[in-house]
């Protein structure tokens, strides 16, 4: 399998890679940023290229991975392409590629980084297509990539992605305000690590609900009013203190 | 080591089977409630007691692993004990124990159920005292438990505390959120429990602020604007939409 990627951040980086170690032969990846686009050609053996209409017509897979609101100026750029076209968007819908006969949507759904190697095993894969050669031929290529496989409409892939929203980079962001109130008062964010790991274990065989603690599911109103006096000088963290103990009580009724 | 146990929630079953297994005699389980003073001193063979009077006095360590509002009311019920007197909040000053000879802080760093075993040798254990004797005490009871030991003051307790809320209890609520929004239609929770794990594995090596995704940080306004219409029926989820993105903007700049 001939691919081209278009784009070379997190996620393409990632699904390059593992692409690659399942045989597939990369020919080119795009990126505005020309040492962008080096980089990751370098490590699956492509040509670089900085100019879309340098694309090659010959690949049997476009994949692109760009910022969303990128992806119409992609999709003119390959107008002519005969090869499947998928994007790898949560929030996009399948229909933004309609002007490509064989076309698809691969989400993965997991968070990517380029310093991180991520087993493409245990990432799901979302695979949405309008006719059923185009799901066989992601099916045959998501197993390639071996993780779980998941058939999810364009509907269905949104609210996924606005799951995945509040329970990755929200939660993500309120480990950086751990991390900052801590490193505020010269502690260690190492201290909260084993409690970071934990709670998401938590979670792996029960669900939210079942294992929520602290002081708001306890109802432990002299510990909340300690805490928002601890953050008298950041009104913004007293404000999501406030909301998100306000939503944990309002769950638990 | 003979020890009694005042209180018989997740902190108090997960220490004293802990504490038990290290070699530890518990003598006896208290809470107010028969039944389950009865089933946590049936795991770690100890007597189970509902009426506080009937505390003995010749333990070696009285462990107080009450709700916070509770601790003072032990405290009168515990008078003329000689022993060790710790208690286990994280936002609880010392203080509280000082009509106590001996009395200290043993504060476990980490989120307990009673269904989940938890590693004692992953629980950083932040101990206080106020003399070098009872701390050195308190080092040598942390260190039968095996998890790394710091020394935390009252003050930076409470600091320490709070931040787990952020990365913990408002963590796993966010995962709650995420379930319910995917339940509502129809998806599988399963589906984004592999984000989770990475999420939180991600910020084991590296700081949240490095490896931060997702609309937020990219500005990516479309997404945003897309999801809060997803949750036109959830104001109050829109509400912790709206903060939390802002939240990433402002930490980004």
């Amino acid at each position: 399998m001939k691919v081209v990627c278009i784009g070379s951040g997190n996620v393409a980086t990632r699904l390059c890679i593992a692409l690659k170690k399942s045989g597939a032969e990369l020919l080119q990846i795009w990126s505005k940023q020309p040492e962008n686009a080096a980089a990751l050609a370098a490590v699956v053996d492509a040509e670089a290229i900085s100019v879309i209409s340098q694309v090659v017509r010959s690949a049997d897979l476009y994949v692109i991975a760009v910022k969303d609101d990128f992806i119409p100026e992609m999709v003119d750029a390959l107008t002519g392409v005969n090869g499947l076209v998928v994007h790898t968007s949560g929030a996009t819908d399948i229909n933004i590629l309609s002007s490509f006969k064989l076309h698809g949507v691969l989400y993965p759904l997991q968070t990517f980084s380029k310093t991180r190697p991520v087993t493409f095993q245990e990432v799901p894969l979302c695979l949405e297509a309008v006719d059923i050669p185009v799901m066989d031929q992601l099916k045959r290529i998501a197993n390639l990539l071996g993780g779980p496989v998941y058939e999810v409409d364009s509907k269905k892939r949104k609210i996924l992605h606005l799951s995945a929203v509040f329970a990755c980079n929200f939660v993500n962001h309120l480990y950086g305000i751990g991390h900052d109130i801590l490193n505020k008062h010269n502690l260690d964010f190492e201290m909260i690590r084993p409690l970071i790991m934990e709670t998401a274990i938590k979670v792996q065989q029960d669900f939210p609900s079942n294992v929520q603690t602290g002081p708001a599911v306890r109802d432990d109103e002299q510990t909340m009013s300690k805490h928002l006096g601890l953050l008298e000088d950041e009104p913004q963290l007293q404000e999501i203190y406030r909301l998100l103990s306000k939503s944990i009580k309002k769950t638990d009724q």
